[in-house]
């Protein structure tokens, strides 16, 4: 078993602490043998449908509503599109049945050409809108990049897609507002605090009226790209011809936005809360969030397990209890620390007549003995802090890695270091592309969505008040 | 809108019948451009969310523990089931990247060849035994038969596999028994009683030990499988090399058994409860249990409304208000009806100020007045009811559907017209066979898990205590 070797230190190489975490943590097996696919272990799965069952719970809330649209897409439906089909060609998965010499169908590699013809179907009229709904789905592209594991997989699976329909500009605006408060919600369940920048016009789809993007920063020192809301505006509209008669009797095109995200927030809970001995899990999140390892020999060993599962029914959290008589207690104690358990619980001979109880939290590593009656208020309140602290420690790691960069050099010596440098930048698309030469791998990915004090551009010299930010991307 | 138009009487041609209140309901939308693949609409998707929902729950509590495998397979996994794959191959979709000549993917037509290959690699001590996993997942056969929505899809949506490996054949069949009682709780989740029969080893993979197997009787006279237990003792094992040291220190290939099913369960429910006015839920899966129809004009709207909002916020059932302007309460009326929805209430200013309230229930019809404040109870009532009801109604359709045959006459006139024949068999092939001779499209689709009285067989003549169920299938 991977649990009983330990894994690379985190800070000797992220990469491959990463790989090595989600797989002894039972996250995903990658053994199945077609590149870029894993199998989702039910531990880790059990993490993204926590996550899953919440968004479900959010969206259903605000009104917005699940569908579900078939993975095969006609290659006329990705043709409706030619600037969009001739960036995903390529990356796409063909599909034919015996039947048919040539394949004329494609996996979903995004939800817009499966959905968008169905929508001009579907609306006609001002009374039809906002149309508002989601699905939760798997995404196929034929990666050429380095595939990792939740950062860049083939099949990219419990993926939402929010996609809205919208009677004017203005009421899009408003959706895109609300979708960054819910997202905002959803980074709270992982206790992480992103980076949220807006992209330029050029980095966007041709008519589109704006994108914000989510990064996060990771220990490796590079940026990942992790969910975004996507005001169309009128661009896919027109492409799929999704009109409706307005109350002023007119014929218009429809507002529209597309939101979504997926595993990555896993893979950024990983990388950024786990540590030497394996996953670091949020308590809101974590499937199990309090284990009991149970101290017995032979004698001992009904009256232990006996009391375990007692405190296990009375406890109102997610609660295991390990009495596997394969392992000793040090073992099941990794095992657990391996999978990101916020609290353990030692029970012996000794606790039980003491009646006080060993717990040790994951995050901090601390022990404390705590009497059995206020055992329940005590784990309720570590698994609180534990969840605001791995928030805060997720914004101090970001806090630590953003410095101001007033040259080419300091761009350089940050950006090139693991570090996310903050620069003036004049808005151009010339300066954006060249801070791309300034360092192989840097780039600049997005500006902050509020403006800054005044300063020059970075590049040009340009008075600016506009703020972006450079790193390594993966 | 198709709701507007009503449908062909249910009696008339169930067929068209069928497929006109899957649409009109906004169960599914069937323009989507791939012939047998069809757009879940949200009010249908979210009545087979509560399935499986419920079915999550329910194996969960079971410990059974779901997981996720990739939705491409490749050739060789196929391949290490020679039998299977000849059968499955010419049903395929095969699967290719751009950069590939040839296709050596599949998308999964069922679970085994992506999932056994992983137990293999898992499975090595009975400390790992018993093995028990499932998922929900989308499978795709590329049907030759005629596709309809449902029953015979190319992606087959939302279907649950249940899969268990074993250290012994007493305890698969303890998980065989135990996988039987899980399936009867969701049939009576779906108020539906099933002819439930066992599987001659001819029609069962070679070398597995049985299958039970749960057929529908639908209102077409046909039956329709749905779902099935199959013991495949080590049938698989020694294909996919799913093998295990014993307490005995012996290698031994695990006893295995495969369980699923799908939206077949909600074609079940439409085709059995429906009527002329469309679906019939039961209210334990019904998304809407209770709609609310304010009846007011201009001057009364803010009071009616206002107070229907007020009923919704009180009733601890799923509710909904229709307040949308452009309808009147007739059309309101249908187009809920056509959704199935169990309970309506109507109320206009007369019932606010009686304090009473008008109720119809959807299976019957039936209206009553109801003082304000024993709605509440009155509605759990006559939900609990119409769940009752459903449940005995399809008891009464399948007792009414199936009578003894004595002879090949008797069978022609049962099974071929729209009933099914219930008959003594001396349980050889060649019978089984025989019975499919005796007038086109009819089989002999399984025998009764208990023995009968003494009789003899319906063709040879042979005396015997088995009986068995003939009827046309889908």
């Amino acid at each position: 078993m991977a649990e009983e070797e330990g894994i690379t230190a985190k800070k000797k190489d992220f990469s491959e602490w990463y790989n090595q975490a989600v797989f002894a943590a039972g996250i995903l097996d990658k053994r199945y043998d077609v590149k870029g696919l894993n199998v989702w272990m039910n531990y880790g799965y059990e993490i993204m449908l926590n996550l899953k069952n919440f968004w479900d719970l959010l969206f259903r809330e605000h009104g917005i509503k699940e569908m579900y649209f078939p993975l095969l897409v006609p290659e006329k439906y990705c043709e409706q599109n030619p600037s969009w089909w001739e960036g995903f060609k390529d990356q796409a998965y063909w599909v034919k049945s015996s039947d048919e010499d040539k394949a004329s169908h494609i996996l979903r590699p995004t939800g817009e050409p499966a959905m968008y013809p169905m929508f001009s179907t579907w609306i006609r009229s001002h009374r039809d809108l906002p149309f508002r709904i989601y699905e939760t789905v798997s995404s196929f592209r034929y990666e050429t990049k380095h595939t990792r594991p939740l950062i860049r997989d083939r099949e990219i699976t419990l993926w939402h897609e929010i996609h809205t329909a919208h009677a004017s500009s203005e009421e899009a605006e408003k959706e895109a507002s609300l979708h960054q408060k819910l997202y905002d919600i959803i980074w709270r369940k992982c206790a992480l605090l992103p980076l949220k920048v807006v992209k330029p016009e050029w980095e966007i789809f041709p008519g589109a009226v704006g994108a914000v993007e989510y990064y996060n920063y990771m220990p490796s020192g590079k940026v990942m790209e992790n969910g975004s809301i996507n005001n169309l505006g009128q661009a896919y509209s027109k492409k799929f011809n999704i009109k409706f008669r307005d109350k002023d009797k007119k014929e218009k095109y429809a507002w529209q936005l597309c939101t979504g995200n997926g595993a990555r927030l896993l893979a950024a809970v990983i990388g950024v809360h786990g540590d030497d001995k394996g996953l670091v899990l949020p308590p809101e999140i974590a499937p199990v969030q309090v284990v009991i390892v149970p101290i017995y020999n032979n004698k001992t060993k009904s009256k232990v397990v006996g009391k375990a599962q007692q405190l296990k029914a009375k406890l109102p959290f997610r609660v295991e209890v390990d009495d596997r008589d394969e392992f000793t207690p040090g073992w099941k104690f990794n095992y657990w620390e391996m999978k990101g358990v916020p609290v353990r619980i030692e029970l012996g001979e000794r606790e039980i007549a003491g009646k006080t109880i060993t717990v040790a939290r994951r995050d901090t590593g601390k022990k404390e003995k705590i009497a059995e009656k206020l055992l329940e208020d005590r784990i309720k309140k570590l698994l609180g802090s534990m969840q605001n602290d791995l928030l805060e420690n997720s914004k101090k790691q970001l806090e630590v890695a953003v410095h101001t960069a007033k040259n080419k050099k300091e761009i350089s010596s940050l950006a090139g270091n693991g570090k996310i440098a903050k620069v003036h930048w004049c808005g151009s698309e010339k300066c954006w592309g060249g801070i791309k030469d300034i360092e192989e791998g840097i780039e600049l990915f997005g500006t902050d969505l509020k403006k800054s004090g005044k300063g020059k551009c970075v590049l040009c010299g340009k008075a600016t008040d506009t703020v972006g930010y450079v790193a390594n991307t993966y």
